[in-house]
């Protein structure tokens, strides 16, 4: 357990976010205020269970990703892309709380999860409380096509969860059928923050699909990524215990290689275990050799970088500049997690 | 149990929602084509969980009003109000998605509910899915005007359930804690559903602010004697179990008044049964005795008969026609489901 893999040895400057959020640090703190703000209702226990998420912190990923996109497109007319960077993260925070309640989770970025404390009813309503706050926020903002665009993607977002639900536990589950719920679930989400940057600006279609696409396959890069870290992350690195992904009979990327191109022996190990959700004392290692002997792993990652490479070129039709830099420094920190 | 409450006897012609549908028969008819199309999804189990809620029916009074108001205020430019009947539709089908959920119900308009037969899990998911959708239609129509009264008013629904959430089981509820979220989350919908009408018609402030009025106190009209009919409707009548409310300790006006007017003793019953939810054979009929001991029922119908009128008199500025007098047939239908 908590192998951590190394594919690139030696390397000394590590991918970071760090490029993104020096970059964006003033209107992060904005947008960290509006959050605070708009998170904020009469209702205490939204208070309370609003002010726990926030705590829990995350990375802002998303909201960053609005605010570069828009800074690498010179949009500097107003601060439009703040309350919409919070609208981004509400959006997302809402579906880790309704996450957590269909996946029973009781830790989040390293704290108990809000369904574990405050009970999966406040965390449903409180998920469609911060869905309509979201809401409001764009709204506000005024432009349709940023609510187009944000209104089809919580959508996308949602048949994704539902899609997730439908191929739960079915180790059948091909590698099209994962990619579909990765792009719809998590991936989308990412292409929209990124494309409202030019939207916001007024940039030309090439642009906005340009963003939206970089967008795409970063989360992609960052989803298959975050599924090979439950193969190899120490619950204090990533706030997530390794094997939950195994113990919740999950079928993510490294799964489906390791099942397609295993033996039938292998392979009813992964029905009792992931199906049938028997699993017995040292399961969890024989299927982490089981990963390694197929090359399911090192091979999630080469999947992983190859939409990584996918992202990069996107961004190819912008003139080099401290935000595309920042943008691709995200694709190598997306990667580099495995590290 | 099943004792049905009965004011005024011998009167011949029975409130119904007759003029209210006859009214709107064709508009509500392609309202129900724009549900069928837009609940449609490629992922089978949200249209089959769909599908499921649209056989459960409803009576798809919150939808009858925007167009019955749409139509009171002499719209008839275009067919608006369809798409944004169906999204004030999707954002009720939702909340008693998730509604179910958070009560654990199994029944819902006389079928088994959603979350009963789907689980919990998709019964979360699809509502997300349904309130995105809602989303959608709004922006499609393109009016920022009607995307700020439904965003807010969604917004205003999810801090209500939080708020029953809070005061649920807590028999010391007072009037005016059971009013909020009431206003909240059930009257809230019903106003923006009807003050729609006024703003597609662009009539002028005071037109649109009558109509809310109307919807806002017709929809207490209609919680309170919901919550009434749990004490006295058969299961039959209205896909309710009378007692549910009981059963699961729920705080609605009539046990409000009947605890505060009660003795020590009689409190004491009340928190044994709906606070520590320890209820024995007979106690629901023992409870039932004192509603009815303190006018507790009685004294809810003048309560919501005090609401009706407001939303009556709301309608004032209108001048008499087919689309006034079915809005106003809907108040006394309300009343009447207690005969």
């Amino acid at each position: 357990m908590g192998v951590v893999v190394n594919l690139e040895k030696n390397r000394i400057n590590k991918p970071s976010l760090e490029s993104l959020t020096t970059l964006v640090r003033d209107d992060l703190s904005d947008v960290n205020k509006v959050i605070a703000l708009r998170m904020d209702s009469p209702v205490n226990l939204i208070t309370e269970l609003a002010r726990h998420i926030v705590a829990a912190g995350g990375k802002r990923l998303r909201p960053m990703l609005t605010l570069a996109s828009a800074k690498l497109c010179n949009y500097s007319t107003d601060k439009r892309y703040v309350p919409l960077a919070a609208c981004v993260e509400f959006i997302h925070t809402a579906t880790l709380l309704h996450d957590d309640v269909v996946d029973d989770s009781s830790l989040r970025r390293g704290l108990s999860s809000a369904n574990a404390i405050f009970g999966n009813k406040a965390s449903v309503l409180v998920g469609d409380f911060l869905f309509s706050r979201s809401f409001q926020l764009m709204v506000e903002d005024g432009s349709l096509k940023v609510l187009q665009i944000l209104s089809h993607a919580s959508s996308v977002i949602a048949e994704g969860e539902v899609l997730q639900l439908m191929t739960a536990n079915n180790t059948e589950t091909s590698e099209q059928a994962y990619l579909d719920v990765v792009r719809s679930k998590t991936a989308e989400l990412f292409a929209a923050a990124c494309r409202i940057g030019a939207v916001l600006a007024k940039r030309p279609r090439v642009e906005e699909e340009a963003l939206e696409a970089f967008g795409m396959n970063l989360g992609l890069t960052f989803q298959i990524i975050d599924d090979v870290l439950d193969y190899s992350a120490k619950t204090s690195d990533f706030g997530k215990h390794t094997g939950t992904d195994f113990r919740d009979g999950k079928i993510t990327l490294p799964i489906i290689l390791a099942y397609r191109r295993g033996t039938d022996k292998e392979r009813s190990f992964w029905r009792r275990t992931l199906e049938k959700q028997n699993i017995l004392d040292g399961d969890f290692e024989r299927g982490y050799k089981l990963l390694v002997k197929h090359g399911a792993i090192d091979d999630s990652i080469k999947r992983a970088r190859h939409f990584g490479a996918v992202a990069r070129d996107a961004l190819g039709i912008f003139p080099d500049s401290p935000a595309k830099r920042a943008l691709i420094e995200t694709i190598d920190f997306s990667m580099e997690r495995v590290h």
